[in-house]
């Protein structure tokens, strides 16, 4: 039986390896590419290479970035008594968007989620404790998720026992979204967001 | 503001550029591939270059090949009375792994659709009158869609002045899909159905 040419089967293939893109939708993104011009396919394929080449983790936070230390780390004006632990570097992006916090990040890279066979040994997890010196606010800021609540309490835990007394650690405020409806809410936010009523 | 390194947003940009992908999916397939090998990497960039090279379309049949004439235009083998009209080189892949199917194609490659300005000229439609001789039949096989429907009619008005007496001119045969329930059908399919009946 004749099938489609090798280069589109074998691109299709590599589609199909992506998260969230199935075999129908790589062979319709192998036939869209198809009918593009030859110079964009050259970028899109030295985009991919450079890639690796020119993304490295910073050694401190271990966030993306061009060189190491990141812009962050090895920026004098930053508050460095403030730390906030992230999952993920879009979420000390979204952080750095919202213009609320002046101080320094420590990514991850996940959260613990046994299923996934993902302990504090796969994550950028232990270091933490190595960058408590000088630091008076730990903020954890993983997501509000059962996989971000269990790395939240194992850094609790780990941190408790080796920092300083007067290090305060705190937990991202949980509650209902701006423009959110108390209808809709699901029972769990709406017991945080009890929980975490504040003084007029 | 510290933002994401150059390489991250740059591949992001080419991602963003397919069909149904988002900023936000096209991100997150961006931080997938930041975790997979450079190996890998490198071998999605070879494959996207290839594409092009190593992908013609058979200049009998318009359907995409590795080589001119293709594989079924070559074949002394397929039934060269026979000659089926289909809008996507998918389509006639379709066809031919159902196996009822032994003539030959002619791959139109899209359909005609003038709110997104595609007439005639900007399909591999004209030269479908010049492959006519020794046909007896001309199974126009395109979508059942607005835009399939029309691209039959004005391919069968174009063949009736041209072509010889004997030709056959049919279309696919359109109804029920088997496991179908009459209940869910539209009332379309269900009108084609009635039309397409059958002695038993």
């Amino acid at each position: 039986m004749p099938t489609l040419p090798k280069a589109i089967r074998q691109l299709t293939e590599s589609f199909e390896k992506l998260p969230g893109i199935g075999p129908k939708s790589a062979q319709r993104l192998v036939f869209y590419l198809l009918h593009t011009p030859e110079a964009s396919l050259q970028q899109f394929a030295d985009r991919l290479i450079a890639l690796k080449k020119d993304v490295v983790l910073c050694e401190v936070c271990h966030n993306v970035s061009e060189r190491s230390p990141c812009s962050i780390c090895d920026d004098a004006a930053r508050d460095n008594t403030l730390l906030c632990v992230v999952e993920q570097p879009l979420d000390a992006i979204a952080l750095e968007s919202s213009g609320t916090y002046a101080g320094t990040y420590h990514v991850l890279h996940g959260a613990i989620a046994p299923l996934n066979n993902i302990g504090p040994d796969q994550l950028y997890l232990k270091d933490v404790v190595g960058r408590l010196e000088g630091v008076s606010e730990l903020i954890l800021a993983t997501n509000p998720t059962m996989e971000g609540e269990a790395t939240a309490l194992y850094i609790t835990e780990l941190v408790r026992a080796k920092a300083h007394e007067s290090l305060r650690i705190t937990r991202i405020g949980h509650g209902l979204p701006i423009g959110a409806d108390i209808e809709y809410a699901d029972s769990m936010t709406l017991k945080r967001a009890m929980e975490g009523r504040r003084e007029l």
